[in-house]
């Protein structure tokens, strides 16, 4: 099977060193999807329009105001400065969101203690749909944005999204997914960069949670790993944004 | 040769009756591509952000501020309601810009004597990328943005673009471009809305300037269409958005 690298850049890498990222994404060869966040732009342009942030957990809190600013944070404003930013480097790149030809579906999460607002659940993803422009030499650069199918955009979590894309696409290719960030793996100590855990499977993930190695935010990042290649992605990556053939490997 | 429809629509019918319009673009059958404008949710934005907008001979002053903000708003706000109002209805709708797929390039306009800052002049489409989506039966819905392959979004004039696209897909289809505005056609007497013009050659177009029938705004837009049937579209249709089968007909 062919081999494509499905890539999630965070919002504070796109934000603070976009022509360092674009460089190394494009100096990956072969067939590419990346995946993109925003938040701090969304939270700049909110301030500025003297609509408050309001997370919860790290997840925005989106109500009507807020889900029109982050359509046009996330589809408009950074989506499109990374596509402009490909082009200028011979990437031809296309900017989608869920909603552009489909290609993945949510539902407003429903509400239990706290009412998220405007944030999707992802439902359905077109493998089909994102395949038919990897096979014309494109490269999709999604925007963390859902649609319901009933003509509503959803704010959607950028790892999760990722994680539904590269799952979708591992029938039809030998698929490794990559979550760039700041650090260069996940960490044995927080404080020692070079303490990088090299592989972590299902039962080493277990050890180190029981072991409070790996705590807060880097949980859900590792459920949305493991749940990836335990649906057939074959490889998945946690790294820093300049090295992405370091770090840590997640596998079965 | 295979028939399309190439419709271009105003900011003011895309932000007053989008519903209206999307249900009527819904109903036009065969293969279709939708050009927007957004402009007055640009200026309403950039007024809440403190953002005087100005505009010399209906053109926008596009500075960095201000292309930032047309790029959040027609590329995302504006583009992705349309593309989730189509998806609601059925249509599977892409959302692109120029910059997407590279499908239209331009050249900042040079500064003569008014600089208009980031607004681009259409230089190339890339015809063979917009029918490799249309034959996969997906519909483009095209924001007035381009890219000048350096890495710049540029504001690039609605109509403009509409016209180079349509000309772009001449030698594929047998193209009819179609301006929906607010007026049921280019009227003989700008009063009585019964008196639309039905059809305008090159040589009654003539006489009709020369007459002070057509003038102003219009002008620009009868060139677009003149040059658009000059180039291979098969028909231009200047009419309302409601009722896309009337109007006035520019053709050879």
């Amino acid at each position: 099977m062919e081999k494509i690298n499905v890539i999630k850049v965070g919002g504070k890498i796109v934000e603070d060193s976009i022509d360092a990222f674009l460089d190394s994404f494009t100096s990956i060869e072969g067939k590419k999807i990346l995946v993109h966040g925003g938040g701090r732009t969304a939270t700049a342009m909110a301030a500025r329009l003297g609509i408050e942030t309001k997370m919860v957990d790290g997840r925005r809190i989106t109500d009507k105001e807020m889900l029109d600013i982050v359509t046009m944070v996330y589809g408009g404003l950074v989506n499109k400065s990374i596509v402009s930013g490909l082009q200028a480097r011979g990437v031809n790149a296309v900017g989608l969101t869920g909603a552009d030809m489909d290609i993945i579906r949510s539902v407003k999460r429903p509400v239990k203690a706290i009412d998220y607002g405007y944030v999707g659940d992802v439902t359905a993803v077109r493998g089909d749909m994102i395949k038919s422009l990897i096979d014309k030499g494109i490269t999709p650069v999604i925007a963390p944005l859902t649609h319901d199918g009933d003509g509503n955009m959803l704010n959607t979590n950028a790892d999760t999204m990722t994680a539904c894309v590269a799952k979708a696409l591992a029938g039809m290719y030998e698929v490794t997914l990559t979550f760039c960030f700041e650090m260069p793996g996940v960490l044995r100590n927080p404080e020692a960069p070079d303490s990088v855990i090299p592989v972590i499977t299902p039962d080493s993930f277990e050890e180190l949670k029981a072991a409070g190695i790996i705590t807060g935010g880097m949980i859900p990042k590792m459920d949305n790993a493991l749940d990836a290649v335990r649906a057939g992605v074959s490889k998945v990556v946690i790294t820093k944004a300049d090295s992405i053939d370091a770090g840590t490997t997640v596998k079965l």
